[in-house]
């Protein structure tokens, strides 16, 4: 395993925690269907990449209603790969050290949601619409076959730039809430007392607050504009405020990132083990220390 | 109070002046309204924030045709909202060293309107819709109990970082004014000349003024576009130049806030005078000598 | 003048040269006209800005339909403002070392065009609405005016950055003028072929770019929209890569700004003169010799 | 060659291997059409471009309903440039080393295609709707010709940025496409079940997949909205996710951008072995002693 192009990390070493004790088709089946190592693991995970894929792609098409012939079709295939899910699954519950560990966690759950409706509705008769939702969330797994080509480390980064800035993207929030709350309400007051009877969109505050939303945000539908002349000025206001509003968080996830990308020096202090000097340090920062390069 | 987290802000310092000079229930209950240091401060702050949303959710419901039926519950609840918020007004009134400067005060004011319309409107039988709008900014409150989770330094960050590039948001804003003015007055004339009889949608210059602003910021709401081949054409033109006018401040605050999170330390070394260290740092970097702060 | 608040530019100093050689109340009229520095040369500039903005406020006004009875008062309002631009005109050819250059100069032409049609059109009876427009172009002087509170500095560093990236913005529209031919050359062929009768609207290859134009800002109007599944398809990948085009471009001022705004240590070398040293240099890096600070 | 302004690069390297062997017209005219050294070559590149703008407009107004009189005299100008491309193509054929690698090379191909399909057309009568779009992607040759105002650097530049961050820019669009397919299902469950017979616009999941992508991306057309209450609400909490989505990733190619031009030269000085020189320093800025690159 050492002449693998990456270090085991802490999630790794997690997982391995529900890797089967004993060596044998157990521990071999395990390290091919949760791991992407090896080139067998490697060929599992594209196939159940484009599984995915292709299951998602038939869910899709069945809905359009141009292709309504040919939905047994789309119907039967797509059982056929729930089918294979539902082996998948089993598969999975047979090779983990604890199978209820597995089916109750996150994943567990998502796997086996992901087939269950396609074998309960025929039975049922009824639509199994609400369920069918739940198999996007597979093409989450899309991430952890990404690593085969070296992109978690970008993942990884985005995440944690992500998260690192959480705060900052709360109180960017509140703000907009507030904001929202204030320009609906004041946008509803507006155009609905003298706009009441020619059609005027802002019907309740509840549609006034989506339509700021959707202007701070400069999507701006256009389903629901302001008829009255100070309306529109209002508007024109807001959408300059909210354009600023949601400028301001944005840079800072950039800073953030910015900040990160441009952090020196990584060599430790020899000493302290501090790290983090600056590039051209000669001495630790923190014990003062000479280092060494 | 030396074991809080947090070092005492000089807004909080200013607070102060309006806490009661006698140790007692007064002085008790004015660090629970006012202050959110203590378990009962804090309290105290998440149920006003829920009552503030609970409040702001029923002034929005009840404007909600499909529920009129239940209209009269949603006052009804309201009202008994407004009724804590004026006990509570009472309570800040009795508790500050100084009642007539904080009824005074932009949130002693704003308080006072946010519970008065509910009791007034029963009796005067008119609408009151434009004073209830009031009643959003206090969610501006939000930011007060925010300091709870210690986002009260990023909030503070963001503000800052605004304000320091206000002087670019407003030669920014001057130079939206004059773009929209004369692309507004240009697009007038080229589709109200050409267009007036088939239901052109540039009746005036403020009209066309607003569709400048909607289109500039990227909004484009499509409640009003150039019919005529020129005036798409000019569109076509001031879209990409709004563009660039909303993208160059943007960077402004971004590079404010780079450039402010990327400072180190200014203090130079006492040894050998250089600078630039980073902000903990101990010792310099360069000649190991021990860093004066 | 050495009590000033800031150091003559050279735009000063080029201004210098049209003052009047000879003391006397043409100098002062010229700097009250022209200068910013006095106190009434601040006050004829802060009335000049409110006449440029009530003036350009009437010329809109004047086109709205609801405000039609008012419209005689406006228009004689507007042609009062005219009058006392045309005595700023003449006052201005009069304190100038070389009035014909200031009349032929861009400032100069504009000054004459910004009252001369509202004098006329009613002899010629015909709109002058292809000429008022220009009226616009002096809401420019704004930043003149801007000086007064020191915002001219921020005005330079937000020109001199779009200056600095003019080679970027370049290539950047030359990108987006292939992008907008290539992509909107096939959406009229998946548009237009497919869907002829039934009120498709990429009705020729120039609407076709007009939408791709449109589309790729994030505009989005609404008035030309997909109507094919194929169409869809492309519009959306479109959607994605106008994203990408965009997104560069505007990084590349962003980072010409930060980079400025983070250039280093501005001593200059005792030696060779040299600026631009790190912070922490003690050497000047192009002669070698030591630095002073 | 040594007076150019331009040191050779890669690409000029490579291309020099088609250059006939023999000194003579063949040699010179290669330099003219495929070089923009000389004067000669310079004025072939832009009457190139010129001819190929002129080209494009052609093909763009000969589908505008409102030009059909003058259509023929278009195709006519039209069929004229296209004999100009054939000449150009012939005598590149002629003027090159190995007239069949640039024939089935990627330009070679483009330009066969660029002026074939306007010769073909008259005879068989149809359409070459569907060729005639390739000629557009002769206008990717207008970045040769920016090489007469050096702009070639900030293209290079702008398009390394985006190569060096493409990985991330991957794990975007992998996010984006969970992101769309999981609120696109969503949204077509929850407005196509409440609104089916009251004209929904979310017929099937691959137009609400259309939809989700249309508004993450802040478009926004508004030919499709939701209707339903709980469908605006969540469309509302996916424009927010979605901004968040896109701002983030966008920002990675602006701090990829930033890294390379802060990024000082990282030759070390050879006595005191101190990095972080400016790339064009001649002296170490620490030592003082004289670098060697």
């Amino acid at each position: 395993m050492s002449d693998l192009p990456f270090k085991p990390t802490r999630a790794r070493q997690r997982r391995d925690l529900q890797r089967p004790a004993d060596a044998g088709w157990r521990q071999e089946l395990h390290d091919i269907i949760f791991e992407a190592d090896s080139p067998a693991g490697r060929w599992f995970d594209i196939g159940l990449l484009i599984a995915i894929l292709a299951s998602i792609f038939l869910v899709a098409v069945e809905t359009v209603p141009e292709y309504e012939d040919w939905r047994n079709l789309f119907i039967r295939c797509e059982q056929i790969l729930a089918g294979l899910f539902a082996v998948e699954y089993v598969m999975r519950l047979m090779t983990v050290r604890k199978p209820m560990k597995y089916a109750l966690s996150f994943w567990g759950i998502i796997d086996l949601l992901s087939f269950l409706p396609s074998f309960i509705t025929p039975f049922i008769g009824g639509s199994s619409a609400s369920f069918v939702t739940l198999r996007a969330i597979r093409l989450l797994r899309v991430f952890r076959v990404l690593k085969l080509w070296r992109m978690m480390d970008d993942a990884d980064e985005l995440a944690s730039a992500v998260w690192r800035s959480r705060n900052k993207i709360i109180v960017f929030l509140a703000v907009v809430l507030v904001a929202v709350t204030i320009s609906g309400t004041l946008m509803y007051h507006i155009e609905h007392v003298s706009d009441m009877d020619a059609g005027g969109q802002f019907t309740s505050i509840p549609q006034a607050m989506y339509w700021a939303i959707v202007t701070m945000t400069t999507v701006g539908y256009g389903d629901i504009v302001p008829k009255t002349t100070l309306g529109k000025f209002i508007s024109a206001a807001l959408i300059l405020l909210g354009y600023s509003l949601i400028i301001v968080p944005s840079t800072f996830v950039s800073a953030e990132i910015i900040q990160k990308t441009q952090t020196p020096d990584a060599h430790p202090c020899p000493h302290c083990n501090v790290s983090g000097h600056r590039a051209d340090a000669t001495y630790c920062y923190r014990c003062g220390d000479r280092l060494v390069r």
